[in-house]
C-alpha cells in the first residue's frame, strides 16, 4: 500500500466529462489498495478569465483582492471532483487551503508555502477517505487567501507529498512526459523515462514549461519522486528522481530554449572596481532578474563593454533605470536587442565529460549561427543567439548530441 | 454620521461596468460621512451555472460540496468590488464568510446564521474602511462553507445590520421598491413608500419575490429599518419599518398572489379525533408544507371532507404519502387540483376595520370567480381560486381596495 499524491491540471478538469474521467482514474489507485490525495487546478480557462476580470476593474489592483478572486476557480473544481468521486462510491471530501490549513508567507500573488497541517488529512487517509485539495491557494499570515503564482498547483502537490511523506507525486498534465526537446520544433524529440531533479530544474527554468520551477526545487529538497504524465492516456510518463535513481547517464539529456530574453550592452563602461555592483544592485532592487553576463577584456585598461540579458518583459523598465544611472556608471552608449533566444544543452553527464561545450560551439558554427553570449553551469551550457535561428539551432544540437529518436 | 449596510444583488454586479457603478454609489454614502458595509451576491447567472455543474456531476450530491462550489461566486464579486472601491480612493477590503466569521448551523444548502463576530469589522469601520462582505455564505460548525439558500444574501445583509446595530439596511435590487401588486399584472400598481415588516412578510411569503422571507423575519426581530431600492436609478425605494414608523395606515397595502399551490381534497374522511394529526403529522415529517386547511361540517356525524393546499412541487410526493396512509385515515376518495392560485389582500389596517374580507368576497362574486378555500390571519385574507382567474381577481381587488394609482 502506497501513499500517492495525484495532481490534475486545468485541461484535465476542463469540463464535467473530464472531471468524471479524473474520478475514475483516482478510483483505479484506490481500488489497487493505495491511499490517494488529489490536488486540482481550476477548470481550464477559468483562472485566465478571473485574472482578466481583475484587470478590467483596475490595471493596478490590490494583490490580496486578486488572490481572493482568482483562487475561486479551484474551489469549484475540488467540490465537483469530490462529488464525482462520491458518485463512484469513493469516500472523498474537498479541502480549501484555509481549511487544512496550508500556510504561506504573505507575498500575495506569488506566496511560498511555509507549513502544512497534516494530522487531520492523515487521520482521514487512514480511514480510506480521499482528500481533494485545492491547488494554487494557501492561507497567509493575515488570515487571507494567498496564491502561489501561475502553475502553483504543482507546488501544492509536491509540498503535500513532502509533508505527508508520500511515496510518489504524479503530475497529470496535457503532455505525456518530459521530452529531450520541444516536440513542436524537433520532430525527433523523445520522451525521457527518467530525468534528475537538477536537469529538470534547468529544463524548467530554461523554458520547457512542463513543471513550475518551484515545485521541482521542493521535490529535490524533500526527495519526492515526481512523475509527469498525461491524464488522457494510461502510459507511464517521465520520472523525476535523484541521480542515484538513474543507472546510465546520457551525456546530454535535453535541449531547451527560451524566447523570453532580451540583451543589453553598455558600451564604453569605465573599467574600475564597483561598476558591476553599481549596475546590478539597482536592477535587483527593482526585481529585474539578470541572467547571462559577459564583460569583455578592456583594451586600454580604462574602458570596457558589458553585455547581459534580462527578461524581455522587463526590458523597458531596465533601460529606463539604466538611463537614470548613466552619470554614476559612465557608459558611452546603451544598445538593446530583444530579437534574441537562449538555447541550452542540459545534462548531469557533462560533469564527468569534457568537450560538451566544444561540440555545441562547433555545431552552431557549422550552421553559420553566431554566438552572442555564453554562460555555463555544472550541468548546462547556454548560448544567446539571434532569435530567427532558434529552431535551426535546437534541431542541430538535438542531432549532434545523439538525442534524435532511433 | 450613520452606519448603513448596502446589499447589491446579482443583476447589480452583473458585469465589470455595473460593479464600477456600484462602487460609485457606495462612494456617495462614504463621501456623505457615513460608515458603509457592503454585501454582494454573485454576478448574475454565475450561481445558476455552478448549480448546473453540481447537478451535471451527480443528481444527488453532497450538500457540503454543493456549498463549497456555489459559494465561490460571491468570492469573485467581493474581490472585484473591493478593487473597484480602492480604484475610486475608498479604503475597502473583501471579507468571506469564514474570515469574519459569520457562523451558521450545519444545515448545508439552507443554513441559518447563528452569530457574527463584529469586533474586527467595527474596528475597521471606525477607521473609515468599507468592508465588502460575501453574501449567501457562512461558516458551519464543521469548519466548512455553508450557504443560506437562494436569496440568502438579503439575510446576510440584515443579519450584519442587526449585529452591527446599523441605522439602515438598503437592499438594492432590479425593482425600484415594493408595489401594491405585481406591475406585470396590474398596470395601475403603485410603489409603496412604506410598508410594515408584518405586511412585507405576508407579501414575501405570498409570492411577491422582492425579499427573502427569512431576511424580513430577521429585520422585524431586530428592528432593522430596511429599504428596498433599485441600483439603476437614484430614486428612493420602499422603507420596511415598524408599525410606529407609518402614520396613516391604508386599509389594505397590497394584493399578492401565488401560483405555487396545489389543492388536495380527501372525501369521506372519518369524523373522529386524531384524524388531522394522523394526516398532517406524516406530511410535516416529510417536509411537505401544508398551507390552507378547510374541514367541512360533517353532515351525519360520521364522515367529512378535508381540503388543504401544498406546494405544487410537493404534490406528487404528498399524494404518494397519502395513499400509504389510506388504511389508517380511512378516506373514500382523493382529489387533486394543481390549476389553482392563491390571491391575498394584505394590510395591518384590517386589524381595526371590519368588512375587509366581505369586500373581497363580494368583488370576486361580481366577477363570477368561485372561491375554493379561504384562510385568514390578523393582517391578510387569502382565497384559493381557479388559476385562470388570477389576473382578473388581482386587478379587481386592486381597484376595489382603492389601490389603483390616481
Amino acid at each position: 500500500m502506497a501513499l500517492i499524491v495525484q495532481k490534475f491540471g486545468g485541461t484535465s478538469v476542463a469540463d464535467i466529462d473530464r472531471i468524471k474521467a479524473v474520478a475514475r482514474r483516482v478510483k483505479v489507485e484506490v481500488d489497487a489498495g493505495n491511499r490517494v490525495v488529489v490536488v486540482v487546478s481550476a477548470m481550464a480557462g477559468v483562472t485566465n478569465q478571473l485574472v482578466a476580470h481583475t484587470r478590467a476593474v483596475a490595471a493596478l489592483h490590490d494583490a490580496r483582492e486578486y488572490d481572493t478572486v482568482v483562487s475561486s476557480g479551484e474551489q469549484v473544481s475540488v467540490g465537483l471532483l469530490a462529488i464525482a468521486l462520491q458518485e463512484l462510491g469513493v469516500p472523498a471530501r474537498s479541502w480549501l487551503g484555509w481549511q487544512i490549513p496550508i500556510r504561506s508567507d504573505g507575498a500575495h500573488g506569488k506566496a511560498r508555502i511555509e507549513s502544512i497541517e497534516t494530522a487531520e488529512l492523515a487521520r482521514r487517509l487512514a480511514t480510506g477517505q480521499v482528500p481533494v485539495v485545492a491547488g494554487f491557494q494557501a492561507l497567509g499570515p493575515d488570515n487571507r487567501v494567498t496564491t502561489l503564482g501561475r502553475g502553483g498547483s504543482d507546488t501544492s502537490a509536491v509540498a503535500l507529498a513532502a509533508a505527508l511523506r508520500a511515496d510518489r507525486c504524479d503530475i497529470f498534465t496535457d503532455v505525456d512526459g518530459v521530452y529531450t526537446s520541444d516536440p513542436r520544433i524537433v520532430a525527433k524529440a523523445r520522451k525521457l523515462d527518467r530525468i534528475t531533479y537538477e536537469e529538470m530544474l534547468e529544463m524548467a527554468s530554461l523554458g520547457a514549461k512542463v513543471l513550475m520551477t518551484r515545485s521541482v526545487e521542493l521535490a529535490m529538497k524533500y526527495r519526492v519522486p515526481l512523475q509527469v504524465r498525461t491524464s488522457f492516456a494510461d502510459a507511464p510518463g517521465t520520472l523525476v528522481v535523484d541521480e542515484e535513481g538513474i543507472v546510465e547517464h546520457a551525456l546530454v539529456s535535453g535541449i531547451a530554449y527560451s524566447r523570453d530574453e532580451a540583451r543589453i550592452t553598455l558600451v564604453g563602461v569605465a573599467d574600475r572596481p564597483g561598476v558591476a555592483a553599481g549596475l546590478f544592485g539597482p536592477l535587483a532592487e527593482n526585481s529585474i532578474n539578470v541572467d547571462m553576463i559577459v564583460q569583455n577584456v578592456s583594451h586600454d585598461g580604462t574602458k570596457t563593454d558589458l553585455t547581459f540579458t534580462v527578461g524581455r518583459a522587463d526590458l523597458d523598465r531596465a533601460v529606463a533605470l539604466l538611463e537614470t544611472l548613466r552619470g554614476e556608471i559612465g557608459y558611452a552608449r546603451l544598445l538593446t536587442d530583444d530579437k534574441v533566444a537562449k538555447v541550452s544543452v542540459v545534462g548531469v553527464g557533462m560533469r564527468s565529460h569534457a568537450g560538451v561545450a566544444q561540440r555545441m560551439f562547433k555545431t552552431l558554427a557549422e550552421k553559420g549561427i553566431n554566438i552572442l553570449v555564453i554562460s555555463t553551469s555544472e550541468i548546462k551550457v547556454s548560448v544567446l543567439i539571434a532569435e530567427e535561428y532558434t529552431e535551426l539551432a535546437v534541431r542541430a544540437l538535438h542531432a549532434a548530441y545523439g538525442l534524435d529518436a532511433p
